[in-house]
């Protein structure tokens, strides 16, 4: 399927000279999103996955359905703050600012095979914070999954030694 | 199934005297999420819905599942600032504090039929707004679901001329 005809480019959002790759629009059309995130399922089951984990809130967009489709858990990565029991956290640059991600420190189990999944990779600083969060509580990332790749910013640099996957790239 | 084993009650959180019920540990678990997410299909199903409508984060990880599992689009209420198009607003109150939400304009067409999800029921704030949002955008509100709803709060009041599904109750 040709994902991009569902994706809506926003010049200028959040800020200046930055084209926003909006994914409302592909999540609207329920064939659209459901053929995306079947992709995913599919890279999920090859590389034997025990558990989806996405940073919030757009990481549950695409993780939490394949996390169902697999009846595999998922562990929500979140800003400081919005996860209620003892978590651990990791300080990170992302594309427009900085932030602080933590999860819950019970969230995985050392040896669990871990999917990363998120919309978009841009510079890959929120999924370098990720698989640095996982690989702390012991799991082991064998993938990283996005709809979108913005190429020129070299995110896939960041994670040459981790499989990827994209359905986009612009 | 009974899915209050899969809840961890934390007390004390986010602030002293709320006995915060924290859904993490029922995601975490495959088999469960499945299952909660299940019925909430089954109910969609029933309602003859169209479109599912979640607010952030939280009503991501029960609707987004369910708008695959039916191939039907899902449209995100976000916290004012988040989406990137042109937006409807709305002030609300909510347990904790106050906030604006918002919708995409072309989000919904109007006419259609619309199941809002989200983890918890509790004074029904959010969930009154996301309503007026809906609503607004000509969308007709079939059903609310929920994996927890606090009765003690009182939330139904202000869905009372709404269909609502829960759970579990406290």
């Amino acid at each position: 399927m040709d994902y991009k005809q569902y994706i809506t480019v926003v010049e200028d959002w959040p800020k200046e000279g930055i084209q926003f790759k909006d994914i409302t629009t592909l999540m609207d059309n329920g064939t659209a999103y459901k053929s995306a995130v079947d992709e995913i399922v599919a890279y999920a089951k090859q590389q034997n996955v025990d558990i989806i984990v996405g940073p919030e809130a757009r990481g549950f967009i695409v993780g939490c359905p394949v996390s169902y489709a697999l009846e595999i858990g998922f562990a929500p990565v979140r800003k400081e703050g919005k996860l209620p029991r003892e978590v651990i956290k990791v300080d990170y640059g992302l594309e427009y600012g900085k932030d602080v991600l933590t999860i819950h420190k019970d969230a995985i189990q050392p040896g669990q095979r871990v999917l990363i999944t998120d919309d978009l990779l841009a510079t890959g600083g929120t999924i370098e914070a990720t698989i640095k969060l996982v690989e702390e509580l012991g799991g082991i990332v064998v993938g990283c999954a996005f709809l979108i790749e913005l190429t020129y910013l070299n995110g896939r640099e960041k994670l040459k030694d981790y499989d990827v996957l994209t359905l986009m790239t612009y």
